[in-house]
């Protein structure tokens, strides 16, 4: 985007042409800013050095996988997202969805660029080359994932929903549902959705009351579901609603939902887009961020029913969904994380710009750019270390998965996919909540331009705001990593991941290699080793409460997950610092890149590792505040 | 306002008439939540309780305050608050304010309700009796602001800037200027701003250009001033700018800084509003939030050049400027509050009346309102404590600039002065840093009808954003507080406040009278005299490198801020605690209050004080690993 393009979008009225300087101040703004970068470097590390994701490559299901090849799709991703997607952003949030009585319609350019996202064959990337798809393992495209969502979330949720559906037909539907819609949906022709809610039944799905009749080899679904994210637009040819109902005589609560699909378009006898189906969109929602997607009503069966195909086994509708969920909420994880790098990037751009006042201490009378001051730094670490440390967790889950998928030994298939399972709310609850204070913090380094709609950045904090709650809120994930995660196992898979991180860090001092000389070392790995202490202690207290007293337990679950989040984004960073020091030891290529990393980290443990000194402490101390509270008196 | 006021606003678009299950949830909703109601009981607790304001009785100043006085004082604002301002904060938002080539005007019913306040006498409420006020002690006035705050922010703030313009004028202003001002702003029928920013000039004054040239007994001034609050406006006759610029020939920075009152319109010879002046609102931003309040883009002298009058002498107008700011920075830190309370009677109520699925361990089938999940009462709990922390600090901070204007001995008013204006910065930006989070977090408690807009606490959260921004960033706040309350007494007053409290919270502990029977207050207090331990142990390393090494001390400015917010707000809460453990023991009234008091108490203790522990670590060892870093790697 040209600087010309931002003066014209601000919204001065100034009849004789002269703009006065705060649009000088934009211009130099704008020059350096409106283009997302994807963070590739840092991408390339994690995946080659902080992962060794190369490792991948000797299981037969990744054997065409290399670093060069991952290189190679980052690179083609960074350039989709910043000449196609990331110019759409703020014009597409300006003009946002729109709804009349046919529907729901995307803002300008966002078909064009749907068309070329699927040309490109993006949608291909992580489908298994057995049903056409390109097979690249999911640490690969979780990482392109973070890319699109720095560059235009509100796009990227198409896509997102739309593979939630696959994935849910690929594993429950039955062959003649999967050759009916798979082959459009891969290829990204047709659309899917997730549809979940209904006005009385959002995090609590056994009260959904959507029915389904049955009816020939169908069934007739009738019932309202709101908040369904691309519930309907104009990118695709068709939409495959995925669709919780209850079939009628079911069981109450979450054991009496079944799971179909419902699409908006009914395929005719050469499988393309026949008769109209009985889903409406009554109205889309008027929302604090996300304004191109359009968040839907869609009203089923105000004409006698939609036809419904149920998927999988009747009354077994959850289990299915939750598959699906399980990876949207990564997906939505990395919203958290890919809409910080996008903060990051704005904030550093203009803290290196802006010019104003002297730091205390620092010589000479000439005003500096604000990078100079110490708190701009302190911002900016915070930024940066946060979102190395959240993106290095996001792609370490997504790689238990892959290895769960693909190990050889069955044993180490299901350890692996219990690390990763136990790793996906953290993900989600973590990434999405610290995604969004970092996201405030790149705000705040604006100053007051950051609260004007013109800059981006306020844009940016409206669109994250809604990724603590969808796909379960903070709260729900809490839940699934103590209720789920911890309790099926007694808390086995989380003490053999902070035993191997403790291994691992224990190495470092007492070995070390040619990393041990450095210097910036040993604090890192001294605050990473406490944080785990802390961890430890305060999941040894939480693990027997939860029987015990679960109230009290629940009452600091959220703080829990969060430390676990902290300590094991610590652990990463630890891991990147000693790979740096050692690379910096040994003379290695990317100086800059690894002292910078050296330096990002040990800002982490410094000044962010800390706080699990207070959240352990709430954990261990804080239950019985709520759980003996009068809940009249809250 | 009405349920169906609610309904009328969502935006179905349902041609049938049916608009469905949302709109029938929204309308239980809207039901119990579009008013805002004034915290009368806890402001009164805190005046009469916490802080024991009757007290000022005993002086001449305010010899005709009372308990009583103040009571009625909070009724008659609740009811101007709940009745006029809250039911104009949601239309407010929607419609905005507007700018054509005349100026800006605001939304629809904010004229009448101007009017309405300076007809009963708001604006007089904290003006000194000699001046025409009713000389009401400022801790009462505050206690109003949050009132303000609370019902409408986009309203309040342009008798907040009037003020701070009044202020001025009362300091500095000659005989002739206040003559011909102040009575008609002081009765709030002419308005005041403050003028400072430039394009290149926000934080950092020094930078200011625009220019002031002398022209008979006044001057020409030419600039152009940006995100000036309420800079046009249609609610007063007048409006009276004081603005910051340079006299031709003046030293640069700051100290070439003269403060000038430059009307919109000149006064005539009988003292109404005359001959427009060379001052013109060229247009206003479009912002995040507040978007009732025209933030203007003021162009002085397009036509030769706007009349000034100087307030003072030349050249030293910041010091005058900063005088306002002062008072100006703590009523931005109560907008903090009334925002974070308002989010908390939202966030209550909704979770009071959300009928949301089973917490674990609670038997039956049927689903119950959220309120009784641990979670859905942590954050409650959190937002409850956060806000009356902070409410019972501001109040706390204002009361000593009451006692230094009006105890009867000169050091007494030194020490109350120095007390007062040592916590005006941490009000500031702990309430604004603190309360933008509690909104975030009662927009979480709502789930995903929180992110739609008509809900209205997404409009909190956008007005609340730019709180720690504008009047000070809050690095400007912790530099302040650094570099100036602590640097200028060698932290004299911290250290007097912190022994204070210390000294107090011992005697509870080893006395304790009627109280120390309550098994609940032994941990409230022993965790705030952990706190106040971390706070001086953090200060003891702080104080002597704001001098030896400067850069660590302010790269974690904001964390020893945060630090004295948490740990002050926690002995005020546990100084709370007492006394209501004591009334309980006594057997006095109020016991449901007095309980909830406990119970909040408890909880901050318990959740929020234990994170002094990692700002303490921070503070102590955390400035290095950003004094250190290479900014280019940054």
């Amino acid at each position: 985007m040209s600087a010309s393009v931002a003066v014209t979008a601000l919204p001065f009225h100034r009849e004789d042409g002269e703009f006065g300087k705060l649009v000088i101040l934009c211009r130099g703004f704008a020059g350096g800013l409106l283009v997302y970068r994807a963070p590739v470097a840092d991408l390339r590390f994690v995946l080659d050095s902080l992962l060794e994701a190369g490792e991948l490559a000797r299981l037969p299901r990744f054997s065409e996988y290399s670093a060069d090849l991952a290189a190679a799709v980052l690179t083609e991703a960074d350039r989709f997202a910043s000449d196609v997607l990331a110019p759409l952003n703020a014009p597409g949030d300006r003009q946002g969805a729109a709804w009349t009585s046919d529907g729901a319609t995307t803002p300008a350019g966002f078909r064009e660029a749907y068309q070329q996202y699927v040309e490109g064959g993006w949608p291909l990337l992580g489908i298994d080359t057995a049903h056409g798809g390109q097979g690249a393992p999911q640490v690969l495209s979780t990482a392109v994932e973070e890319i699109w969502c720095g560059a235009n979330v509100a796009f990227m949720l198409c896509p997102l929903l739309s593979r939630g559906a696959i994935e849910a037909l690929l594993i429950a539907g039955s062959p003649q549902l999967q050759a009916a819609y798979l082959p459009k949906m891969i290829t990204g022709h047709w659309a899917g959705t997730m549809n979940l809610t209904e006005p009385q039944a959002g995090s609590d799905l056994g009260a959904i009351r959507t029915r389904a009749a049955p009816a020939e080899d169908h069934y007739l679904l009738t019932g309202q579901k709101i908040f369904i994210t691309y519930g309907d637009h104009d990118l695709a040819e068709n939409i495959v609603h995925l669709v919780l109902a209850r079939i009628e005589g079911a069981p109450a609560g979450v054991k009496g939902l079944s799971l179909f699909v419902v699409p908006k378009f009914l395929p005719d006898a050469a499988g393309n887009p026949g008769r109209r189906n009985d889903v409406r969109c009554v109205s889309i929602e008027h929302k604090l961020g996300i304004h191109a997607s359009p968040t839907c009503v869609l009203a089923y069966g105000d004409t006698g029913g939609a036809s419904a195909f149920l998927v999988g086994e009747a009354n077994r509708g959850l289990e299915c969904m939750f598959i699906m969920m399980n990876a949207a909420r990564l997906s939505v994880g990395l919203q958290g994380v890919g809409l910080a790098e996008s903060a990051r990037q704005r904030a550093t751009e203009w803290a290196r710009n802006r010019v104003q006042g002297r730091p205390v201490g620092v010589a000479g009378d000439k005003p500096l750019t604000i990078i100079r001051h110490p708190d701009v730094q302190r911002m900016l670490l915070t930024i940066r270390s946060g979102v190395e440390a959240m993106r290095a967790l996001a792609m370490y889950a997504a790689l238990q998965l892959d290895r769960a998928h693909a190990l050889p030994d069955a044993g180490a298939c299901a350890a692996a996919l219990a690390r990763g399972e136990l790793l996906i709310p953290i993900v989600k609850a973590w990434g999405t909540e610290y995604g969004t204070e970092l996201v405030s913090l790149g705000l705040q380094v604006h100053g007051g331009m950051g609260y004007i709609e013109e800059t981006g950045i306020a844009q940016t904090l409206r669109d994250a705001r809604i990724t603590t709650i969808y796909e379960g809120t903070t709260a729900i994930q809490a839940n699934d990593l103590l209720g789920r995660k911890l309790m099926r196992d007694s808390g086995a898979a989380l003490r053999s991941l902070l035993d191997e991180f403790d291994a691992e860090l224990t190495g470092y001092r007492s070995g070390g290699g040619a990393a041990a000389g450095s210097a910036a070392l040993p604090p890192i790995v001294a605050a990473a080793r406490e944080g785990l202490s802390q961890l430890r202690a305060a999941a040894g207290t939480l693990m027997p409460q939860l029987r015990a007293a679960p109230a009290a337990a629940y009452a600091v679950s959220v703080p829990f997950l969060r430390l676990c989040g902290i300590v094991l984004g610590g652990c990463l960073m630890a891991r990147a610092a000693h790979i740096a020091a050692r690379q910096l030891a040994a003379g290695g290529p990317e100086r800059a890149f690894m002292r910078a990393k050296l330096q990002t980290a040990a800002f982490y443990c410094a000044q962010i590792l800390p706080q699990a000194l207070a959240l352990s402490r709430t954990v261990r101390t804080g239950g019985a505040s709520v759980a003996d509270a009068d809940v009249e008196l809250i």
